[in-house]
């Protein structure tokens, strides 16, 4: 399905990956800004054109990039979460979640699902996989208790 | 795959929806506080026992059900985003990326692809889906460029 929207929204790509630029490098500085002058130097000039601001969705995307490439780009491999950058993601970012567990196991075992590939780490689509979970469980609940409510 | 979530999720949506509450209620309030005293006064509660803030993944899962919530509770019916809604959104959330296809009939072919059980709607899932296909796309090209960089 996703292939589909790669020729479409390759023009745009170049406007959207200057804002991730500028987003990413404010926040990764360590991760992403060691010696790439050049994309320094993109960022100014995107910086000097005044792009307006995102919108919720375009800041949404934004940061589902932003906090992965943080997490995974922890040991230099930016492309995936080990088992171990997983587990940092899970304890600092979900962490309301990951507290709630009474079992010990859950985390092994969503990890162990969500690796579809099963090569022990998590790419882009899989992390993807994680968050769309936890959504829906989120929004049919607040469905579920709107609806109650009426 | 999802369906794994559900059961874990259980213990800490509560928690979780109580901010949706709050977020959803200030930024939806024509859509989701009409005479809905009940969930106000939950909203009220949660403000007063201090939730701690979000984190950017937690505000980002809430930011996509907000988004979906408001395009979607267009009409009254709130769990199903349809062509006409998904026009707007397109248009308004995705403008940067909508005014650039040349082509007339992208948004018509990306709904059919979207829309997996072809009801003439779009749930939250095949939501996701769309933001999923568009975050790729991006971390794709933000990789790719940040590789050829080095």
């Amino acid at each position: 399905l996703f292939v589909f929207y790669l020729p479409v929204i390759h023009s745009s790509v170049k406007c959207r990956s200057s804002k991730l630029g500028i987003r990413l490098s404010n926040e990764n500085k360590q991760a992403f800004s060691n010696g790439k002058n050049d994309l320094i130097e993109e960022q100014k000039l995107a910086e000097k054109q005044q792009v307006s601001s995102p919108t919720e969705t375009e800041q949404c995307i934004e940061s589902l990039i932003a906090v992965f490439q943080k997490h995974a780009g922890r040991d230099g491999n930016n492309s995936k979460l080990s088992k171990a950058k997983f587990l940092i993601f899970m304890n600092t970012e979900l962490g309301a979640f990951t507290k709630k567990q009474k079992d010990p196991g859950v985390l092994d075992r969503m990890m162990k699902k969500l690796d579809l590939d099963s090569d022990g780490q998590l790419d882009f689509q899989e992390f993807l996989n994680l968050i769309g979970g936890l959504a829906i469980a989120c929004h049919d609940s607040f469905i579920k208790s709107t609806y109650s409510l009426k």
